[in-house]
């Protein structure tokens, strides 16, 4: 079988991931290059990894023949361009999670798509958690009735440095973080979401108001067939990485996710301390590699992507609500976007 | 020592159980006597426990001298009244939550109380469960330096019967089982809820709608010094009663509660089944047992009450306004009444 | 219905509890009396719980007719003695485990039970545990199939001082801590033990060898029908009181015990610190109180005792068995003794 | 830098994920062969994993040049002799578990390992395992103080076809299944064992003693310095996977390990029910790959082995005496071999 040329943009903490899985344990792909606008990062990777091509151009990249697709893990507010760029260049795309910032950029970029008749994956790696799956499936098969609510936590250990809202490479929390369960909602509750309510808090760093972001915000979600939800995000909650999701539904009910991370306990006369979860791409290794596989494999077999610019559009359009409602302090209805 | 006369008013479940922690459990106490409305269950009642004196009319029962104090178990709404009536009559009073349904009883009922100068506690009981006592404890000492995020879940087992909701004995979901997730809220963040906004769902049982009533609902809280929060009460969550908090705070978190009941687990090829907490009274028996030594205790020798008429007010006030935010479906600012 | 008569004899701290479960818990029980040979102590005991009749004398106490039971709580040395003075005094008995430290004194108080027709129940109160109670009732039902591994962990928390060795209140680890879990090994396994084999270590207190005990030990068990098990036990693990049992059957299997207490956890980036179960006072709370109330209920109903004298009489002789080995380093046998 | 040439030796379950790590997760070594006696099978998983040669004969296959190292996974009978032959061909070697099944065949392999000066690695995966390696670092900081018990269980899922037996693929349970924990048990107490006793079951499956073999084992260990421990393993439990470790040390505790495979719960009215822990190779499947890669990194950079021969010797050792306890009932001292 051929293989499926690959190239990684943006090689940051998360693209170098990718880049590693689809180097490494993904043996349908050949990582043709990697892209980065540090030639110092790029090249970094590209060594480490033992990749031949690293470029600091997209531009340049996208040109070779022997890509056949592309990875995207710039900084958000650039997701909508390389889309655009990849797909006027004819590559299939998997596209790190947010698919764009605004709802117009991503309409943008969905429309590139569609004219090239390019494939575009969006990458809500959630689907592909052991745990989350499980509970997909099983929810599919009715075991827990008609999901009526639906809960959400997600929380990132550390404070994130004052420059990273500077660098301005991560969109605001609910763009960023709680767009994972915004996904996972709509996946879980096999519903769309009508209409959001968000309250936020910054009061232990009061500056990320300069950076358009906060600290924490919850936001309550009304379903379009009557079910009701609220997800929790939050930056730095500093004990752990902390993802857990539950769906109480009328027969039964399904929770999601530990905070703990190596089964490990140490005990003494203080008490137990155990060791949790500290980062997403350790508590998700799976995850993204399953996601890669996916993706090589829908591309190579012609099989739909399976989580596809639709799915981003919409997780994207119930962030621009809760935005806004934390704005307002009003809740806001989720306006739904023609997905091409 | 003398022992403090007690009368529990409303013997149904939870008067019951008062009942039967102040005739067994409180040696501080000699429970003189119950009463209902029911001469049946207030006759069986005072057989099993060997209790001396039964009453139909809490009017006559009030007015023995060897009752000190009264336990109020009765119908939601009819709390305001009879604590009116308890104070009129001299009585010390530990009064279930909620303190009334409405603000102007709850104003009544605290004007009563004033004016009578008697003593009233009210029975949010969690305050007194080993784990949110720790915790408690710990938030007061600054082990999680700010709290920023509190997060509630409280969910029932059992779908009540319609019996329940046509009867009117209980308020809504939110006076009746969020009330105690409200009342929590303020201990633990110290601070006072400032807006909320709730969503509600009854899809399952859209009848519930002809008591003024839901199966779900999720709070969006916001407080006076800027933490954010949310509490989901479910009446039918069919696997457990399920009774958790979350606290996020700038140096730490607390967790609270475990669906876990007794600590035994089956496992077989199909998987592990554990033994899960089935009802409250069984959660928090301990809880309902310190509660009532407390009242005693706090009443013999002249200590102020632990959880007065002022807490119960402000609670009320919460559920007010998520009532009037359910019902508007925009956020409701908690208005703030004089406690007396 | 006439109340049942009870005398506590012995009110250190396991005894002071039993007095307090029947002087507040067992309405069916009268407290009449209590003793011990430390006037100081029973005195205080009497005057905290409001008992009316102290003794120092066991022999006075055993002379008054409206004592119908005893609750035996002395040291463990002086369990057979006191049990065959009850009978003689006709008094049906609530024994302490161990039954007696040796197999002779145990052979004694057991006839003079018989002699005397009085009743006898053996204070294994794991028996009246939720969890425990709840995987004896789906083993009966045949749940997980044949019961073919036995394994138990029991674990006390602080150190004790040396002076309770040097007292000789307690006897050999065996027979104080490891006796619960080889009863619970009888009657879960619904088998008897064929034979031991034990190690033991006391690195960390050597000094424990002049006393004849141990700071810990493993006791591997051969079950008569062919199952296999094995007992850990220790006197100071530091970090939790920590009972856990676990039953591999051909079909499935049940846990039973969790080393977590109040359902409260703690987290900073240090890490998650629970609170753990401290005390077997605590973690067996309500199984003390079901005990006494079953013991109560049996006598006065009259059915035959729950836990009877042949029961202390196996476990005892497991103990015995367990305690040669640990000497001899051999593997060693059960021997039955007649019971009576 | 120069890849390590690679040739996997037995492509069962087990060597198939060696081969499946080495050829895509380890990327400093090159997977040039594989080898297997069954020549459907070895051809099989080349074209599966895009492995350029098989072999059905291991001589041929270790006269390859660009073979620097092989890993050996073929029945446990046939360690040692592929040992030496490795050994003889000058190739470093990676050794599945248990490194021979006596304890001659153990020093013949060893001395020619010794002659030859090859290095040999020991495949006790479980020291790579994030929860044991985190579990060691603590010891050996001293957090527990002096290790006084060691508890550890070791239970497969499904019950082993009659064919795994009658095939003599695996050694005996003590062999096969418990090797691991007598390894864990030296390399976490820091000390070897003097002595064990044993006892087995094969009650629900006699015939397995025509194989010489059982279907649960407890082993008591008794530590050259004082300590204890017991060692529980079952070849078919049913319900799980499942392999946990503690430590009681004299100042704190450790346990390793979780039933719990992935972080999802379903509740329903008839209880919970976990996803739980299901085959070693998913319960280990990061271990395995940093064993892989800790193998190939040291034989790269001439590092010494970190589980060498002699802790494969030491754990044999033990297997060696834990099965004479078995067949005699006797306790059995662990006789110490030089290891060359």
């Amino acid at each position: 079988m051929k293989k499926l040329g690959v190239c990684v943009i943006g090689v940051g903490e998360m693209g170098k991931r990718h880049a590693e899985n689809f180097r490494r344990h993904v043996p349908e792909a050949q990582l043709v290059a990697i892209a980065d606008v540090s030639a110092q990062r790029v090249q970094q990777v590209a060594d480490e990894l033992e990749i031949e091509h690293a470029y600091t151009s997209i531009e340049e990249a996208l040109q070779r023949k022997d890509i056949h697709a592309v990875v995207i893990a710039t900084p958000d507010k650039f997701h909508a361009k390389v889309i655009q760029a990849a797909a006027v260049a004819g590559k299939d795309i998997l596209c790190e999670k947010p698919l764009a910032i605004t709802l117009e950029e991503a309409q943008g970029a969905l429309e590139a798509v569609s004219r090239a008749g390019v494939r575009l994956q969006v990458g809500f790696m959630r689907r592909y958690d052991p745990a989350y799956a499980a509970a997909r499936k099983r929810l599919e098969a009715g075991e827990i009735g008609t999901p009526l609510v639906f809960k959400s936590v997600g929380r990132d250990k550390d404070e994130p440095p004052l420059a990273a809202y500077q660098s301005g490479v991560n969109g605001m929390l609910f763009y960023t973080n709680t767009i994972h369960d915004f996904d996972i909602a709509r996946w879980l509750m096999q519903d769309e979401v009508a209409e959001v309510h968000s309250y936020t808090t910054s009061t232990i760093r009061p500056e990320l108001a300069n950076y358009g972001d906060v600290v924490a915000g919850v936001v309550n979600l009304k379903f379009c067939k009557g079910g009701i939800g609220n997800i929790e995000s939050h930056a730095q909650a500093l004990y752990a990485y902390d993802v857990r999701t539950e769906i109480i539904g009328s027969k039964g009910s399904v929770f999601i996710g530990s905070v703990h991370g190596a089964p490990a306990t140490f005990l003494s006369s203080a008490g137990a301390s155990a060791v949790l979860a500290d980062h997403f791409l350790s508590r998700f290794a799976d995850a993204y590699l399953v996601e890669a596989r996916t993706f090589v494999n829908t591309v190579l077999t012609g099989k739909p992507p399976q989580v596809n610019g639709e799915d981003g559009l919409r997780a994207l359009e119930i962030a621009v609500a809760a935005e806004k409602s934390h704005m307002s302090g009003q809740p806001c209805k989720v306006t739904r976007q023609a997905a091409d």
